[in-house]
């Protein structure tokens, strides 16, 4: 059983690999009756794509979309919604250098043992130019979102070892599209692109942080035992090209916690209930409690670097690899759109499924 | 779209509230021939349940499992495996206390908003207790696992603010179940056990981590894009109660590496091909490459604490709670063969996904 | 992946073998708040089981049904669903006979040829004992159904050549109860029971067809273009032990017809749109219109029979068999509730379902 | 929950509106190394597409597939493989006709109940033309299952009240494709002809049966209880437009046979195991049991005819619709390769589902 879907009423499945004739996506599940803006899914695709800014590749890819069924008149039909990204023309390129090696700590080792066949160009399926779909189908599910008020904002919080140091709530969120970083905060942002900078100049390249805050997330979603909110979020994450860790609420940190110190008292405020902290993260027992959901997702550096590394080739040889080509020195700036669509997938998702939680 | 299911091939169902006559799960997709040792899945059931040693709530239960069905002859026949542990006679107590409030960071609340009606005895299904039918059916997806020499193996790597801090190549696991908390350094161990004693007699809880280290798993397990081996063993932590956090390989410390110093590179040793470091965790684009899997996930503070809080009762008032009964000071050392479980669980279902990989 | 679930968001798992412990199944998806009436659903299993009549086999069954969670106070909670039913004693038994050879047109020889084991005691899970689970949790997909006003009657339209000949709109429904074969007819229930009863003598059994009508299904229920109801209603009914065929509407005979003969005209009628005749069987485009559901289900002759006939045993040898025991000479009698409850659970899924059709 | 998706493990998703950009699938689970011949999907979608014959509706499409992932160096890669039929340009159409009514036994009233909201263009999702993408899909699951030895043909043995009137074992299956009506019986093939011609000439249409012969599929496919082999058939067959019955082996006839005569006796050929007559259509118990599976579906008359009709608009009245346009006088001809294309997809579902039947 393969893995290219995701979401259970509002389901995607997406296909493509990196230097195929397209990439794409079908959604199933969307209801009827959605106004769908065309340009607001372009405009998350752009958020995304490469060459955006000199901290990312100046590789330049148009990623535009196009919509082939599921609209009519401007609304969604409540059939599937097929959307397509053509890739560009990759045909006089050559890959033999990719052909007959593993790099480290990419995918090709691990598919061709898997699959007995790799498509070598450009990391083929495993590229992680799969991620512009989730970024387009993830811009109809926040349209979704957005019809019931609810609002997603991912942002940098830490690149390399430099780290936002302000919790959430004391950001202006609207600030995050005007850092290159994609960090609200405007000194610590200011480091963490001379980090990528001074990485990128020594052939190397960094992690980060990405924090994401849902405001307005109506209370009750989230299908417990197992499919809670915030695991269904961390799946979500964790299929993100690159992604090693997530947390919520209070995270790691509140494993360290006593339970006097963490617990959310519940408090009666503007004639509603709500919890005085939130180490909770907005989901107790893995279903939503009304106020901010919001988690954390690591990411590893990017594994293309341009410095020589140690590896092996398809006849198990020890070799030489130096990377050729332009590649992101770090991949978080144009994450946070990945991560504002992964969260967008699965509230959809869980949106629809509570519709069924009473009678 | 309800949430009482895991896994997809090798799946389970679980049923059950804290106080009904009893909980229990059906296995649907155990392969055929299996040897089922019954003394295996009570021995495992046995490391779960309550009133282990002084570190442990008293509460007394005996989870004895019973199976009905999918068995012959000592082995699996392809056929639903039906587990059942039945609870103990409850009829008498009282539960007053808990049917007209909502507990801080329990999920009374939110169950109540989400299906307009709660069983509120002993937290109903949102009860820890569900985790037991986890442990019985994690231990049949054990004895899978275990045919094709897969090792699974948790332990203990902090208790609140007391952390081992040896990498668990230099720890001897087999020591875990020796120590009261489950953890294989006997110094840190003794640390812990204070900590959790103090804790208790200050009528306050501690959190902690539990470390998880898979052995011998086969190259190709995992199934991108989005159910990567590594997502999905997250979402399977994540459905544990009381855990805030997952990290494989690397982990958040990963994101604050450089390129260079976190691509495991490929060597050639013991005639096939290995990485000579694993901050991968075993796990390349979402795929097993043969390496050690290793992940950590993070448990908040135990909810029910003796101390006085501030919470709300169901007409919405401000009340004030102090909760009664014995439960545990701290989870981590019981949530040991849960995280071993989940963890089968997932690598019995990629097991028998990657069947459909080749013609 | 294994076939022991029906049903996506009102969704059921079973589990048990005619001679093991229990049988037993998980509704999993039945929204909270429903009132359950446990009489209601034991009445349901009386009508299915066996030593009801003269035309049954007089082998005693109790099949008393035990819910073990997912109710509180009368309603159900949103949580699984658990039913038992508890096997009787077969211990003293002797299945040396069956053992060793595959009886015709049962599924020893498939069952042992795909798992290669095979509990043989009663024919296993392939016992047609599995059905009461269908028949439990289908009561309760009615009691949900009925909720919303919806009505399933199912009959024996038909017991070897013997057919009732009057169309549904012609019968009372309500007399179906109170005939030995559940025939509303009571001419044609007469020759039916002496058919039954001849055979029975002869030591052979007979087959038979079962219509089943749906009153005030709301419009709008299927989801194209795989789900349609009709594809789904015809699955449901093509699972039961011993059925091989399945008609819609007009059906078989449909295909004879022109086009101008068959089509449904509209018309206004009560204020709303209806049709003027109804081979669609209330279901256009796999979407129910709001006409009467109506389709035929086809029951191939109970397989065991006490006349001797050839087989082969486990060692391939050819044998002859005669065999012992009490069976039902005609099984549609008591098939009625079988196919009411599979259209139950049909609809109750399809009903949770259509709630994500629009925004 | 949406509905379109067919299959768990070798599974199709699929898009597109009659008269939309395009229509499509993707494949998820296809397994890597499968060799593909493209000239051979191709050519499965030539003998389904409109304009073959004097028989079929005069309206070319020409229905060129395009693949665009999932294929490298001429095998399938294991990842998903996206198949793309582009619709040629109807934008100077005029719709009006159908915009503002509800033809009789079609799906524009069920659907616009349904959504709220329907593509009138050509029927939208709901019109046949969607039947392409099960085609170009079940070209490759054919391949899947040629490359196992199993052969699937399908044939018109009915068209309105002219029957072919021989047992599929008396037919050269070879000639079917020689046909004009796809009937390997020259004689009734010659008359059912002549009836289609009729009817066209009447300004009516007729419908029709299509037998189905499986050669050489493997013992052990089908997973009781509910997803018998027999059961997923029935539902790919009912999910086909226009199909209203759907009968294995013996089917409704079987329903009035005696057990004595409708058992199938085992006995040993070739030096195997073998049933003397098959009246269980090649399934037992809902397993392949190595004989020919064998089945029959009905299709109703075609609903769009030149005769004038009585029918209702959007606004409720009622008035006369005479169908314009270009539409097959019946259907079954052209519905040959889709009835084996839906028994396609689901033989090589099961084929992949039986790999984790055994451990």
């Amino acid at each position: 059983m393969s893995g290219n879907s995701f979401g259970n009423l509002f389901r995607i499945t997406t296909f493509g690999e990196s230097h195929g004739k397209a990439i794409g996506v079908i959604i199933d599940g969307c209801p009827a009756g959605l106004e769908i803006d065309i340009n607001f899914i372009q405009s998350e695709l752009d958020r995304r794509k490469p060459g955006q800014s000199k901290l990312t590749t100046n590789r330049k890819e148009e990623d535009k979309v196009e919509i082939l069924s599921g609209i009519f008149e401007g609304k969604s039909t409540g059939t599937p919604i097929a959307m397509m990204i053509y890739n560009k023309d990759h045909k006089s390129e050559d890959y033999s250098a990719l052909k007959d090696l593993y790099r480290p700590s990419h995918a090709d080792y691990t598919w061709e043992r898997k699959f007995g066949i790799r498509d070598y160009r450009g990391g083929g399926r495993s590229s992680a130019r799969e991620t512009a779909t989730r970024v387009a189908s993830g811009a109809i599910a926040k349209l979704l979102l957005a019809h019931f008020g609810v609002q997603i904002s991912a942002f940098v919080s830490a690149v390399g070892a430099i780290t936002n140091p302000l919790p959430y709530s004391l950001l202006d969120l609207s600030l995050t599209e005007s850092s290159l970083v994609r960090n609200p905060d405007a000194d610590s942002s200011k480091l963490m692109e001379r980090a990528i900078e001074e990485a990128k100049a020594r052939g190397d390249s960094l992690g980060g942080v990405i924090s994401c805050v849902i405001k307005n997330c109506p209370v009750g979603l989230g299908e417990p035992v197992f499919d809670k909110l915030h695991a269904d979020l961390g799946k979500a994450m964790l299929s993100i090209n690159a992604v090693k860790g997530f947390e919520i609420g209070s995270g790691f940190e509140g494993a360290s916690m006593r339970g006097s110190e963490h617990n959310d008292s519940f408090i009666r405020a503007d004639n509603a209930i709500h919890t005085a902290t939130n180490n909770s993260g907005g989901i107790q027992g893995g279903i939503s409690n009304g106020e901010d959901i919001f988690f954390r997702v690591a990411f590893k550096p990017v594994a293309t670097i341009a410095k020589s590394q140690q590896t092996v080739n398809t006849s198990g040889e020890e070799v030489e690899l130096s990377a050729k080509g332009r590649h992101d020195p770090c991949v978080v700036p144009r994450a946070v759109p990945i991560v504002e669509a992964m969260a967008a997938l699965t509230l959809a998702d869980h949106l629809l499924r509570a519709r069924g939680n009473r009678i």
